[in-house]
């Protein structure tokens, strides 16, 4: 360590006040990054600079990489989860064109950041094999929750009379996140949407629709 | 640099004889590690234990790590190239059973590396904002390649009857390798072939299969 970090070593960072914003911050920051560069690629000094915190203090704030990985997923589901629900029990649109509505949003989004960030989840997934093995089960966990509340707005759809009665709307769901993931990775390489349309475009030609007199 | 691999740099390497085997067993372990790890995760060194060559002798085979990299990547989509016509021009089967059949492979192939091994190129795609862009139009180029592939094999059905005369094949065929991808990474984090066959029933379900009296 050179002498000017050994020298910030302890201060309060720059921007924030108190610790759990800097906490805050940090995790923040990570999901920016790790969505973008996935975890190996990703130094926790790049997260230090984004917040402004002296580089001798992240040990002041998380146990290990690991330790600080495991907050950025929570966080990162956290946030995806509000985001599908917002969509997915949108009470003003049909169940169908919620998830419509979703992968329209998330192609703005996409487009927001130049096609330059995708899932983290999916990123670390990805990266599973250079990961440590607790990430495998807290990531798994994410596709299960994402899952069910995709399977849940299907079964709204059933219900309503959209998809045909013996619609498995839990198997569509899966099949749904499965292939997402493959369409964010696509659209991140082609640094275009298309991917994620044609995805949903297949997605939609998959599902069991309930014939016009259902 | 230590002193024994100081020693080490220049000698032939251990298991092989001349310059050329030496590259292509480097390339071939390097097509093993990455279609594990991916290629940030990746150190050079573990290329050269897993062949045995000597750590200083890299350079001499290579100008560079993206150098290595592309060459790599160039031999995986050699492999895979040949693995596809194998399945999908395979005269014994109706072509949407070559598909099935290419599906079933795969899941033996992942099962055989216990789940570890994924698709090298689908890797790459992922760790995209990390690596050379250069890499960017050569994994895409892989695709459109791949896709082409898949495009004959659909039209094969299309012409035989068993596809709608009206299937768009290109489209279908980028729709299977857009979401193909998010399986394998799906299989790989859950250590199960089910996400394989999950999207494969999925695929087949989106697919204009020309009815029973077409």
């Amino acid at each position: 360590m050179d002498s000017s970090s050994a020298r910030k070593r302890g201060r309060p960072p720059r921007a924030f006040d108190g610790q759990l914003d800097t906490r805050q911050a940090l995790v923040r920051a990570g999901v920016a990054v790790l969505t973008e560069k996935g975890f190996a690629a990703t130094g926790i000094d790049e997260v230090l600079r984004a917040v402004g915190v002296p580089k001798g203090s992240f040990y002041h704030y998380f146990a290990s990489k690991e330790g600080f990985g495991a907050e950025v997923i929570d966080a990162y589901a956290a946030y995806f989860a509000r985001k599908l629900d917002r969509f997915l029990r949108d009470p003003v649109l049909p169940p169908l064109e919620r998830i419509r509505a979703f992968a329209d949003d998330a192609e703005r989004g996409m487009r927001r950041h130049g096609f330059r960030r995708g899932c983290l989840v999916g990123n670390l997934g990805q990266e599973m094999a250079a990961l440590p093995e607790p990430f495998r089960h807290r990531l798994l966990a994410v596709f299960e929750d994402w899952q069910a509340r995709m399977a849940r707005c299907l079964e709204e759809a059933r219900t309503g009379g959209g998809l045909r009665p013996d619609a498995d709307c839990g198997a569509l769901a899966a099949f749904f996140w499965i292939g997402w993931e493959g369409a964010v990775l696509r659209a991140k390489l082609e640094q275009d949407a298309a991917p994620l349309r044609r995805f949903t475009e297949g997605f939609f030609r998959s599902l069991p629709l309930a014939g016009p007199h259902a």
